[in-house]
């Protein structure tokens, strides 16, 4: 459940809120630069926006976290160095092209770092870069560097929000949530909508803070924190080769308490997921899961996540179609295939608060049906409507609310535990996914 | 790759070739029943068909294979036991409803089982029970037994063709594969196309021999079978409830080289589990990954499974776009999250014979991009076309070729092999699953 219930009757509305979100926390300022480029691998024109984040000095107190996914882009390759360097300074960030497995891309992510910080006055390796978009391409190196002085013109300490917009691809409105903490703040921007299921971190996520909190407890509280937040979302069971999550004080106030730091840290690291969930490529509702009653919390997690990538129920989510049988099949197939000696015969689902299944049997009849069918509808972001030139494309840039189509599974089986979070599967996930370079 | 070669120019062509595989193996009929009725959970009223398949004898060897999904139907925990039966005499199966988790399921199933064996005069344990369809309903069961008769009045030794066609459900047409051994064949029909990852057995398969094949040798050889073809499948990497592959022997003809009757039975298998695949709801483009050169063949089959269930893959597929990033991207996603020591440095990827990505980097250019989307428009079944009335469809009934997006993994670390078939991910898939029901 996300900290707000928040809901938005228009984009005006929702644009109000972000930036009443958007103050940069003391000692940062962002800016950024928007320009033209051809790829060299398919040559059509593109726009690419560069996004710089700089604190006022360079600070040892960061943490980030990258993905494990086996292929990493160069700029997760790079960041992971980073962690050993002792201070950093700016974090330079790119959408369009991702910098994964293209010739030379650390070579060309560290040459786009030394002259960010060439033009900054700090060192290069106290510069974090971050890609994001097609995967396999090459970044346009030259006209990047050509860019960079226009992104540090724009450096301001007034607001996030044009950082938060400069870093989305396929997302439909920028993410921004914040926590106060003491005299201080805590401010998150998030990218990310499609090819996400984080494992160890997330998409991109950068969150700046002015509390100071020793490097060491601040990348344990980001551990965390990521670990109930974004390792607990699914859009569509892909892993992003680029995933990073980066988490930086500039310590301009003390911190006082760090458990207060850290419960508000962990808030703003889930809202940002189920933002980014809500916003998810095509998402038409968001799917709860929670699993209690399991031996321990992994095993929970991997049941929810299971249910929310099943695709067959995701599709009658999309169709407010309270099919519970596909969500009985996904957790038989999970439990089967990975926990076969699990005892299922006290297992009870819900969905919507209705009791759908108990004592290894479907508890269904038509009055529950309605109930199910009406549950599915409060959920729904939009309706979805066929198109006039065959591509399905969500009418609204904003979200409307933060309902979600609530699933309970109680396996009687022990103390464990998880909430995970994910999307339906839609026309305009399809449509979105195969024409998405053209 | 499909033992044959086939194309088809229009139904008509596709049904006189599968009338031309359709001659039932000696001893054995086949008939069939559809009626009218009501289910209770969602009263409206609702066609089922009945399929009976009877063998001239009770025989002692027949082999089933069944789900490993831990809520399995009650036909598959009735049928479970049937193996142990000394012999088997019929199969009844019906379509629209499962009977998975339904109340007082497996009574159902073994009433229905025992008025069968009444009209059949042979022993209820002499059938084995197949049901297909929504999960979570009751059979009904009145309906069913009173339909009964009219199955085995329509028994008939001619044609498996109104079996094949008895049994789908959302199907486009009936598939039937067959092979000559010795004096006798092997014919296999096959129903499935949605939720399709086989795990240790498949949908709904039935297979008939004349040859005279001992019981434990038929279920050791149909093992092997199910493994290199229904066990390399995917369409939605959701696995069924129902799944069971079943073997008859009426043992007419004797069987004189039992390594050509497994050779047939294994391409019987894969052909139909191919068909299975290029039947596949929504399923535009067939994707087979061969995947070599892993540590064992079940790093290969694990890999080339994550590669054809990753759904940004599929949706780019779907568009004939030659994505290649999102092919890595589900390399590095699988090897990350499973077996992140394993050397990825010397990889080969080719798609349609195009290497793309070696010595880790991808090596892509305009001319490569211009052959990839050849060939998948080469591998096309069919094209999309936006719907007047907002469902998508396949404009076709017949399976037009039986060419495939050939794609190739040569990771370069040891000896093991395994190809694999899924399909792409497309509008149609998500019309058919959205209100599937309804």
């Amino acid at each position: 459940m996300p900290s707000t219930n928040l809901t938005f009757a228009n984009q005006d509305a929702h644009r109000a809120w972000l930036a009443s979100q958007a103050a940069l926390p003391a000692g940062f300022r962002a800016g950024t630069a928007r320009f033209e480029f051809t790829p060299r691998e398919a040559p059509k024109p593109a726009r690419m926006t560069l996004t710089l984040i700089a604190s006022d000095e360079p600070t040892p107190d960061f943490a980030a976290m990258f993905t494990r996914n086996a292929f990493p882009g160069a700029p997760v390759i790079v960041g992971r160095k980073r962690l050993g360097e002792p201070a950093i300074g700016a974090i330079i960030i790119n959408n369009k092209i991702s910098n994964v497995c293209a010739p030379d891309g650390v070579e060309t992510a560290e040459r786009i770092c030394a002259e960010t910080a060439r033009l900054l006055g700090i060192a290069p390796a106290q510069v974090l870069p971050s890609s994001t978009g097609v995967i396999g391409w090459r970044l346009p190196a030259d006209a990047i560097i050509a860019a960079l002085p226009q992104a540090v013109a724009a450096l301001s300490n007034d607001s996030i929000m044009p950082a938060a917009e400069g870093i989305v691809t396929t997302d439909l409105y920028p993410k921004i949530r914040r926590a106060a903490v003491g005299k201080g703040s805590i401010v998150g921007i998030a990218k990310g909508a499609g090819m996400i299921e984080p494992n160890m971190a997330t998409m991109l996520v950068y969150i700046l803070t002015d509390l100071a909190v020793p490097r060491e407890i601040l990348r344990d509280m980001l551990k965390r924190a990521v670990d109930v937040s974004f390792n607990t979302i699914s859009i569509d069971s892909d892993t992003s080769t680029s995933d990073t999550v980066a988490l930086v004080s500039s310590g301009k106030f003390p911190c006082d308490d760090y458990a207060a730091f850290e419960a508000a840290l962990t808030q703003v690291c889930r809202d940002l997921a189920e933002d980014v969930v809500r916003n998810g490529e095509g998402v038409r509702h968001v799917i709860a899961v929670t699993v209690k009653g399991a031996p321990d919390r992994e095993t929970a997690r991997a049941l929810g996540k299971a249910i929310i990538n099943a695709p067959l129920f995701k599709c009658a989510v999309a169709g407010n179609d309270p099919n519970v049988g596909r969500l009985v099949q996904a957790i038989g197939k999970h439990v089967g295939a990975h926990m076969p000696a699990l005892d299922l015969s006290r297992l009870i689902a819900r969905m919507g608060g209705v009791e759908i299944f108990a004592n290894g049997a479907f508890r269904l009849d038509p009055e529950k049906e309605k109930a199910l069918v009406a549950h599915l509808r409060g959920a729904e972001l939009y309706a979805s409507a066929p198109p006039k030139d065959g591509v399905f494309a969500p009418p609204i840039q904003f979200p409307p609310h933060e309902r979600s189509v609530e699933i309970e599974i109680d396996l009687a089986n022990g103390q464990g535990a998880c909430a995970v979070f994910g999307g339906d599967l839609t026309h305009e996930y399809v449509s979105e996914n195969a024409d998405y370079r053209s």
